[in-house]
Parts: structure tokens; sequence; C-alpha cells
């Protein structure tokens, strides 16, 4: 057996998230809060890979208040490794950044690019696919991607079309060759997806050499290669301008648009470890503990001939009283009462209280 | 034409509902809300009655310390007037003890036994009806009531079937001899009560000479006349001890059940003035200003494709998502949110938390 490769992670924290309003503002994203578990997300992203990494094989990126806010959330993390955004630039930005830091320490050291605001239910079930995962991208000169097995035929998510027939069997675990990665289908499509069957959920879960993530930029993200070697060349100097300046110019794209959509010999490995991206408050009901009634309650309530509900009141008591499939949700300054099926409509609320110059409850 | 007849008005201000909580509690009940318009219910009440009533014709009954809470609202209340029992005992033993007051300075003055917690829109025809209630019982040594005309069949209510032949015409107004006062009936009975017509919904407010009122409780109630008689003498050596000895004794009942079910020789005077009782919050939406998509906001809220709810959100903005005929109401330790439907169930939240023992937020 081949030793064990070189792993790090690098963990995306500076997405702004608007779904789980009143809780998440512009400044305390989701992945701040402690929404799934009782420890924010970001804690548990990190807390999940400590059977595999040492604090020092753990980066974030994420802007400047956030990684304050990291810096304070897991204070064991290096300062070195929180690596900190100019401006955003969407995830292509955000792991040629990261990416480029880890290759000049040691280029073949395999980078885990992982969201920091998913819910994963099966850590142990995580890092056995992640060790997978590691050897196959270590091996083979490829990216590897986490595919999810869908659950339904969700509108929400972008697909991954693998083929059927095993590529290879490494650490145990099944890779598939990617044919290609999809976006957000309309419900008749991601039916047909389902009914095709090999489609899985596109998790934003990447696996990469650092040294591979450059030779697949240039073979098929040639308009992004050019950055990749500027901000190589401002690291080295430790040009904090330089890096600058590429993220002003660089497409603010996801990594999937920039690269995944376009690169060939990309595998896939199933993701069946309880993934969540915890989309949505109503993502929330399949998660908090539920009575048994079906009502799910953080904090104080009281539930009279309800059902299906779903309550996050910390501060003050909450009564609902003959309602089916409805979200509460109490902050200091402002209270969301949302029907389950609607809660993808949360960010209109936003949008309404822009125009009206609330910013201060934004 | 007859000198206009002595009148004042005993306004009953000792409820203690709790179909308004979060809002209510037991320290503040629904007549010390401004719930319907800007003052709460009490001061409107008193304002409602100037147009006919000088502030020293207007008493108030209640416990100590709505008494308290009454003279800060409407300082202009005399002292005196202003009526306190020693213990809560239901409306017959407060109608008992203002209308004795009353009866030591003037036993033919007319007395208007009115709620604080109602509602009436047209206010201009309503002092109208009580001056022709007040010739009528001045008048005619009879009790007379203002029928409201039933707008559905409400199950909320008690009713009054009366006679349709006209008994007599005073002040430009029909009163009409009462056959019977019904208790709340079944559904099918209140559709029935309407279907058979000659039923009105009984407002609760009454209207009796005191002495008128001294002889019918002799004559009709006389289990009660002796309660009559101990505190004439209480008031008249001024005992408040003598007037609690007769509170601690008397049965707990409302003056619907005492005297007007069996009293003879009551009439009835329609009572089409948009009345409310403000029953519940769901009355509320009758009541508020409503926007397009017939929602009803007081404070700050934000619809978004939602219909015929009803937001009271002073402090902080609510956002409403996706519902349909919900009630929000956002207090500073409580917050409800309630089918419009099942609004008559806010009273088991408050059995609920009584029984957990959260005495502070009841």
């Amino acid at each position: 057996m081949s030793p064990s490769p070189r792993v790090c992670a690098v963990i995306m924290a500076g997405g702004s998230g608007t779904r789980f309003w009143p809780l998440s503002r512009k400044s305390r994203p989701k992945q701040f809060l402690p929404i799934a578990g009782r420890k924010t997300m970001i804690e548990e992203t990190v807390a999940r890979l400590r059977p595999l990494l040492p604090f020092g094989a753990i980066y974030t990126v994420s802007n400047k208040a956030q990684a304050v806010a990291i810096r304070k959330l897991v204070p064991e993390l290096k300062a070195d490794n929180i690596l900190v955004e100019p401006f955003g630039r969407n995830t292509a930005a955000s792991l040629i950044l990261a990416t480029a830091r880890v290759y000049l320490r040691d280029r073949r050291t395999v980078v885990f690019a992982l969201p920091a605001d998913h819910l994963i239910t099966r850590p142990a079930r995580f890092i056995r696919k992640l060790r997978a995962a590691a050897a196959a991208a270590a091996k083979m000169d490829v990216i590897v991607t986490f595919g999810i097995p869908p659950a339904y035929p969700s509108t929400g998510f972008g697909y991954i079309h693998y083929s059927g027939r095993k590529r290879e069997k490494i650490g145990g675990e099944a890779f598939y060759p990617v044919l290609r990665f999809k976006e957000k289908p309309k419900l008749a499509q991601a039916k047909r997806f389902l009914a095709q069957g090999n489609h899985s959920w596109n998790s934003g879960m990447f696996i990469w050499r650092a040294d591979v993530f450059a030779q697949k930029l240039e073979e098929y993200a040639p308009d992004f290669f050019p950055y990749w070697q500027r901000i190589l060349k401002a690291l080295e100097k430790e040009s904090q301008s330089g890096v600058a300046a590429v993220f002003r110019e660089i497409p603010a794209t996801s990594i999937d648009y920039a690269l995944m959509e376009r690169a060939k010999g990309v595998l896939m490995v199933e993701g069946d470890f309880d993934w969540s991206d915890v989309g949505s408050w109503g993502s929330l009901a399949d998660i908090w503990p539920r009575d048994e009634a079906g009502n799910a309650l953080r904090g104080k309530g009281q539930f009279i001939d309800s059902r299906d509900c779903l309550v996050y009141s910390p501060r003050r008591l909450t009564a609902v009283v003959g309602l089916k499939d409805v979200i509460v949700v109490d902050t200091e300054d402002a209270l969301l009462v949302c029907d389950k099926k609607a809660d993808q409509r949360v960010k209109d609320v936003i949008e309404k209280l822009k125009k009206k110059g609330k910013e201060r409850i934004l």
C-alpha cells in the first residue's frame, strides 16, 4: 500500500447567504450561526475534519471581517492559514487563491475544497470518503468530487451525470468518471435525471492535488490560468496589493462554472454521509429534533393543535396555535413567519426591505 | 315633551380577559389596551359618552389595581365615581354595588350599565339610542337592553328573543318586549334563531332607573335582594369592611343570570350602532384598516405573498411570507402565531403555560 498522501483542507467561508434571514444578516451569514447543531457551522466544519487533519493543515478563505470572526471561533487555526480575499469574487477566485497558497508550500499536497456551511451527520463515513478521495487524487492526477445520492428531484442543486461503469476502486470506494456537470434543472428535468439514474447532486466539494489543479486550469480554463500565475507571483512576493490587483480583475465566477464543467478526467465518489447544504429554514425541519406532532423547536415554544412547524425563539416564548408547516424565526429586531413551502421567498423580504432602505435589519 | 331624565353611566371595567394574550395580561386586560383605536378601550368608552354625560355622571367599577389605572387614563373622572370591588364577583355584584351608589345619591337616576371593552363605530347613533333608552327607562319603570342585530349565527353570544309587536315608540325608537334571554347556543340553534327572526345578540348593555333595579331585584332575584340591602347600608355608613363582607358572600354570577333572565317587563331597543365586543384577535381583522390583500397591520410589517393576515408588531419588523389567515402578535416577552379560525384557542395557551408555572408571562 502506498504511503498516505499529504493533505489539507480549504474551507470556503466567504458566503453571504440571505436565506436564513432574520437570523442570518449581511454581517453574520449562515456559517457563523449555530443553525444545525450547538456550534456554528464553521466550527463544526473544522471539528469534523480534525480526525484526519491537524490544525496546521486546515485553511479558511473569506473576507476580512469573516477572517476576524473565524479567528475568534477557532483560535487553534494558524493565523497564516486564515486567508483573506481582498474582494468577494465567488469560489473560482477563492480556490485559486487558496490552492496557490498550498501549492507554494508543497505542490503535491491534496486540497479538500469544502464549503463552511454544510451539514454532515455521518462524520466517520465522511472521513473515510475523504481518505479514499485523497488517495485517488494523489495517485491519478484527477480532480475528485463528492456526488450526493439524490433523495428527491431537487431543483435547488446542480447535478453530476456520471458513467455507471466503475473507473476504479481505491480505499474501498468506487470512483466513477464524471460525464457532465449540469446546472440546476427544472422539475421535469430533475425527475428525468432520477429516473435515468447515474445522476447525483453536486455537493460543491472538490478534491485535487495543488499541481493537478494548476494543470487542469491551464488545460481547461485558459481564461483563468493567467490569474493563477499572477496570484502565485504575488504570494511569493507576499504582495497584498498584487493579490488585490488580480482580484480586482478576475471574473466573479463559481469554480463549477470556471473549471468543473469544462474539465475532463473528473472522478466522482458517492457522498453518502448524510449531507445537507442546509439551504433554507425548511431544510432544518429534517435536521432539528421533532416532537410527536412533527414540530421542531429551538428555544421557548408552546404548540397548540399545530403540526410540522419550526420555531426558533431563544429569547421570548412563542405560542403557535392551529397551524401546520409554518416557520417562525424570532430575533431581537426582526421576526419571520413563513409558510414552509415558501421558504425560498425569504430573499424577497430582503429585496423589499432593501428597496425601503431598511439596511439596518438586513 | 317631558324633561330630560337624570342619567349616569356605570362602566364595568373589571374584566380580566385572556383572549388577547400575549398583549393582554392578567394585570393588563383588554379594556386597558389600545386595541381597536388609538386610545385604550376604557378611554374610548368614556369619550363616547361625553356628548351625553358630564364626567361627574360617569362611574367605573373594577378592582383596585384597575381603579388606579383608570384614574391615570381618565384623570377627569371624579375619584368618588371610581368604585372599587373588594373582590372580583362578576357583573351582578359589580352592578349591585354601582347602582346602590347611584341610588343613594338619587334613586330616580337612570343608569347605563356598559362594558368597558366594546367597540361602537357609530357613536352618534349610540348616543341617540341611549337618550331614547333613558327616556323609556325613566318613564316606564322597566329595564331596557340593547339587542344587536345578528350579523351571522354566532355561538359566542347570548341571544334575546323579543316580541315583534312594537311595545312603544319613544324618542323615535321602537321598544320591543323581551320574551326570553337565551344562553350561547349551538350552531344549529343559532341558525334557527336567525331563520326565525326576532332574535338579537345580547350586548350586555342594560339601562335602568336605580329604584327600578331595586324593585326588579326584590321581585325577580330575591336571592340577591338581601345583598343589595346590605350594600346600601354599608355605603350609607361608608363602611368598606361592610361592602367587603357582602362581596365575600355574594355569588359570582353575571347580571344576565342573576336578574335579566328572570325579570319580566324588560324592553329591547335595537343596538344598530356598529357594535363589536372585540372578542378575539380575529375580530380585529374587521376593525383595523386592511391593505388590498386583506392584511391588517399595527406596527412594522412586510407581507410577501400573504393574504388576510393580522399583525401586531410595534417593536420589531415582522415579515409574513406565503401565509393566509394568520395572526401574529409580538410583545416584549411573548409571541403568538395563530390561525385566524383557531383564535378562540388562545386560552389553551394560557392553560398550558399556567400548568408549566409560567405565570410571569400570563
